[in-house]
């Protein structure tokens, strides 16, 4: 088993715990806080919840966790030892010494220094070979960037270790070659914090509507496709080039309050165009679109699953969007209950496609079952009726695929109540895209207590629903494909 | 019908031009560019294939798209004129002159201007009060901010009307009061824009590291929380206060290029805090530490299903999870085919939930397709076989809910051939959390020939792994639940 030494736990060194940790490394914890053991503790429970989901592949077993009173014994066997101590450099020093004369001098020690060059880290060590700055990013456990930056006397091979142990480890380590304060990202943070500050001094923005700003524009943006690519991308055919032709004019104007500003040569121009085709060259500016749009759609569309940011946005349009049409209200607004009921219109989203370019079959299940959320919410089985401590459980589903969609496609689902009686209900979807029957899903539920999760009878309004829309359904004749199990071999 | 003009059919104008219609207003465009209808109708493409997805609602009907060779006729019975003519303010001021002279007093002229503050654009009109700034961000028909500037010459019911029309359009109307040069968001970007220059032009960076630097860190944190949100979670229970003073010094360094900071005097370090509260102090440093883990879990998550970015990684490292376990290679490599094949072994994802609190109903049918997309890799058919130009089409599915399963739980599926021969295939897939059985997953397919769309034989290789599971799984008794339909009322 490797172990890993973790010198000062606090939010940073907790989530480099919990990394190692949840990757199958023992982890050995020196902190003189009286606290660090409920802070890794704190930090550990977030982790546990969210890292080991994120991978579609199971973690190892979790390593062991010990905490130690000597630097000495936590690093005894470990391979890596990562300094997350006070950003002062005569601390680091000290902790350096002391690491030094404990640890194996094959071990890796990593700086989480946000400010410090590894050259000022290593200055006075034993064996500044050793030292090298891996700079993580909050959470820790989540986030994969590592600045992984070198000096001189830091040699290849130690180097390749280092990058693969944090690649191992899930991480992105990128190796930083040219030291240089704050390495690479801080620097982007620093600037925009710095300008930040100025707007809410000088009264134009206040914290909310800053964050706003970031988060419901470039930020997405930037969580896909970096600042280069981007503007690759907005530049359009005319390519990199023409863009900072644009572009380039606006730096000498006088926008931020930060203003010293590199020469716009030709020659700096050129670099930045060989970089860029050199990063992006691979995919037409056609393509980058797509893929960004891909991209945007998936990643706005998980926030609205989380009901929030750009995601609660979206929720909100939806509303606005179902306002007075039939997919809104209770059983007393929508007009004819004796056909099929239309629970969902929508049009098949980009991040519903498979490989094989059409809907991904699980999505079938997603829209069915968006089509049952709509008819509980119709009965009364709402978001209020739910929170009051009772809902329905799926027990089974059956879907038939019997026509493909694709991306962009208008679909419609009506739904049929089979049964809707005491706890249970029994509904029946079909999903058109215009007249064309795409599939249907059958769905039988069970109403339960939510405090005791076992079966129970529903609301008396919720038996009242049902009734109105079983005496209206009396006369349809029992949906073709209801009933019936998987086909048989033969 | 609502009428909008749009004057400048570029990249955002043309973006503009999407967000209308596709939200069922008439768009009227001029712009004196012989290739412009050719432009619209690109990112009239892109956007067709994105946004209306991107809603869980259905959008209204398209509306009409018309190109008009005088700004006069373009403008009449439009209620928003959006101009996103190039960067000069005398062509601006000439575009105003000549939409003012034609348009409906009422309507309102929102410029696309990224640099110019709204007085400057007014200074000289006819009617200033009839022109703002809204400013937007590419791709315009996706991401939602809006820089809705203003000068004390528009009157608070022509703001209020701006904002609700853009509001319809699923837009966020940020209204920035006090006007600024470049407004907010693009003076952030400048300030990276100009650091990233140095560090390209100095050589500690390539475009393509400044862009990972990015996305693979806080790129992906400010899709969901800006800056001031995640420096209030990173300073932990101590709050923004204490955060500030621990970052506050840091300003004094050198760090970046840009080097004019406002003092950092109580006043400000108060303001700040305030703000910080009134924004996020709803929820305790605990809940928004979840409330971020939820979201990047969940963007990460979309990311892998793009394959892109951090995203990307992710799934590289699950290859390498799974390198050597039972969950990779052929049937050849498989030791034991005699009893259900384990195809699925993870932990339930943070987005996998729903809110009675355990796993959603359709994220049964996600795991159950990744067991079969890895029983369909086992026999043979995997990505290369797929982009030969075969694969299997799922038919029908049935699912059985037998127990609750909650985020975090470490699930495993296994997997028994009920049917495997010619085109047809007919899996049984089982999920445990330890020894307990979650549900049954019956899936039948056939396989197609991808260009016919019909269903075909597959190839002899596919039909010999079949064989030697069906003999090896022969003398398996016929699974308990198997070929059932959905129980019948009564």
């Amino acid at each position: 088993m490797k172990a890993a030494a973790i010198i000062g736990g606090g939010v940073i060194g907790g989530g480099w715990a919990a990394r190692f940790l949840l990757n199958g490394w023992d982890v050995r914890v020196f902190d003189p806080d009286p606290d660090a053991e409920r802070k890794i503790g704190e930090v550990m429970a977030n982790a546990r919840r969210s890292l080991p989901g994120l991978s579609d592949a199971p973690l190892p077993e979790e390593g062991r966790l010990s905490f130690h009173a000597e630097m000495a014994d936590a690093v005894a066997g470990a391979i890596w030892i990562q300094e997350s101590v006070p950003e002062r450099l005569e601390i680091k020093h000290k902790v350096f010494a002391e690491l030094q004369a404990a640890c194996h001098p094959d071990a890796i020690i990593g700086s989480s220094t946000s400010g410090f060059k590894p050259s000022e880290l290593q200055a006075g060590a034993a064996r500044p070979a050793q030292i090298v700055v891996t700079h993580p990013f909050n959470p820790v456990y989540l986030l994969p960037l590592i600045e992984l930056v070198t000096t001189s006397a830091n040699d290849a091979a130690q180097v390749a270790r280092a990058s693969e142990q944090l690649t191992e480890l899930g991480m992105y380590p990128m190796h930083v070659k040219k030291e240089i304060d704050a390495h690479i990202a801080d620097r982007f943070l620093e600037a925009v914090w710095r300008e930040a500050l100025w707007l809410v001094k000088d009264g134009i923005a206040t914290t909310e509507e800053i964050d706003e700003a970031i988060r419901m524009g470039f930020g997405i943006r930037w969580a896909q496709m970096g600042l280069f690519e981007t503007y690759r991308v907005a530049g359009g055919e005319a390519g990199m080039k023409h863009f900072m032709a644009q572009f380039g004019p606006a730096l000498k104007w006088p926008w931020t309050k930060l203003t010293d500003v590199p020469e716009f040569t030709d020659e700096l121009v050129d670099l930045i165009a060989d970089q860029s085709d050199a990063q992006s060259g691979a995919h037409s500016i056609r393509e980058l679109e797509r893929i960004r749009d891909n991209n945007l759609v998936a990643m706005m569309r998980a926030l609205k699953g989380q009901d929030w940011g750009a995601g609660a946005l979206l929720n909100k349009q939806d509303t606005r969007l179902r306002d007075g049409s039939p997919l809104t209200g209770g059983v007393d607004e929508i007009g004819d209950l004796s056909q099929p009921i239309l629970t969902v219109a929508r049009a098949v989203p980009l991040d519903w496609t498979d490989y094989n370019g059409h809907m991904n079959e699980a999505k079938y299940l997603e829209a069915f079952a968006a089509a049952t959320d709509r008819f509980m919410e119709l009965i009364g089985c709402d978001a209020g009726y739910i929170a009051s401590g009772g809902s329905y459980f799926t027990a089974e589903t059956h879907i038939r695929h019997l026509a493909e969609v694709h991306a962009g496609a208008r679909i419609a689902i009506r739904t049929r109540m089979l049964v809707g009686e005491g706890k249970k209900l029994h509904l029946f979807h079909s999903m058109y895209e215009g007249d064309e029957l795409l599939a249907t899903g059958e769905s039988f539920m069970l109403h339960v207590d939510l405090k005791t999760r076992r079966p129970s009878p529903p609301s008396r309004e919720i038996e009242a629903a049902m009734d109105q829309i079983r005496s209206a359904q009396a006369d349809l004749p029992y949906p073709d494909g209801a009933g019936m199990a998987i086909r048989q071999p033969g």
